[in-house]
């Protein structure tokens, strides 16, 4: 198995680093093949634009999606982009080690996804989900957090964990067909204390050694739709997907069904 | 009333921008003061890290919360924070605008965020949600989408749209302590043509021409809650919180009640 690590912390010795070590020892210990994109250390660029391609398609007007087909087509992607494409393709299996900050990756992580994940290379039309271009391999999240579990239970102050990583399960590695595992989530990092730390340390050890026989995130299939919507006998088994109402936004704001 | 409006799309002439403009139209029409931070015509350097400060408290080990808590106390931000923040500190209301990539904010946004919206500056330990920095002070997305409405409808293939931006709404802004108003998206950007984008902008203009009877998004508040979880009595009442069942993540992982 060719196993890509992607790794975002400004620390070399930071806790994230720590995670990251127990993943080489695993996957090297099996005589896996492992990769990693340390991307502070490689002073990665996350800022998706004009640079990505070494020629563009359109000079005028700049559409990254167009570009990244064109350059995805054409072989014209700049040299760091290209590099992460290459590594991206050769992975079996995927994990992106962060922190997580407000709720989400550090900047230099997501823009990895902005630029990596290039139309053309890591989707197409038609090509997402369970037709995606990464359908039968496996990614996963390794994270830490500076809040206590409680504050991501299902109804804790920050909101049930399984929502808040809704986005980038489904929105990076479901859409393009990933079959997602379970998340790695460290609580409290900052606060937890040495001790506490090394037994996170050991439950991702421990993850990771039976990760193949853990059980996927579900996610609901293309079958399963009509008009970009679940059909009405499909009962809603994601945390991104319901019927109830909303909470936030008007209900009046919801689609007609056509 | 003070605006500030961060920005971020490579392309000038993009439908974001015209978005801005109406924007911009509205509030100067109104006179009241704006000002843009256009994240990429700034070259805006998103990655978090050493450099967002003059001088470290600890050169040995790089803390982001730490160094920037250190910074705040003794105006130590490098000057491209410092003047972020210093806008960030001025505004009474706070939009930001751009497209949506994988679920998210491309990442130059994400580390304006990560950067700007600093420890010490930003919130402090004691001071988030009702008690954060920002209370009494605006804030709204505004965003476009490459996905059908209908895409992001509550039963929707990507998922609630609510619930996509719940990372947003409640882990950067409503944590931080802003009143979040509700979020302009306008659906399916590419696809659309012109009539239609005419239309959204349109739609925009008189969003933020009614935005001071707009009604904000609901949060959960410190008295709902005990140890970090809302208090059995109480109803959740967002997209983030539920006492469902969880889909993706094992239910024995949710803490125990103490």
């Amino acid at each position: 198995m060719r196993v890509l690590i992607v790794y975002a912390h400004p620390e070399p010795r930071s806790f994230n680093s720590s995670l990251l070590s127990v993943a080489l020892d695993v996957f090297r210990g099996k005589g896996h093949e492992v990769t990693v994109s340390d991307l502070y250390a490689q002073r990665f660029n996350p800022v998706a634009g004009p640079n990505d391609v070494v020629s563009r398609k359109n000079s005028e007007f700049f559409s990254l999606g167009e570009e990244q087909m064109h350059a995805s087509t054409n072989a014209l992607f700049s040299a760091d982009v290209s590099t992460e494409i290459g590594r991206l393709m050769r992975a079996d299996l995927l994990i992106l080690q962060f922190p997580m900050w407000w709720f989400s990756m550090p900047a230099i992580m997501k823009g990895w996804v902005d630029r990596v994940f290039a139309f053309g290379s890591a989707y197409d039309l038609g090509q997402t989900w369970e037709q995606g271009v990464f359908t039968g391999r496996r990614a996963m999240l390794s994270i830490s957090t500076s809040a206590p579990a409680a504050a991501f239970a299902p109804d804790g102050r920050n909101g049930d964990i399984e929502r808040v990583l809704w986005p980038i399960h489904a929105g990076i590695l479901g859409i393009v067909g990933y079959t997602v595992m379970p998340p790695f989530v460290a609580h409290g990092i900052p606060f937890i204390g040495e001790e506490a730390m090394n037994a996170e340390l050991d439950r991702y050890h421990a993850m990771l050694e039976h990760i193949d026989t853990a059980r996927p995130l579900y996610f609901h299939t293309a079958d399963q739709m009509e008009n970009y919507r679940l059909r009405p006998e499909i009962e809603p088994a994601t945390p991104g997907q319901h019927r109830g109402p909303r909470s936030h936004m008007l209900n009046d704001s919801i689609p007609k069904r056509d």
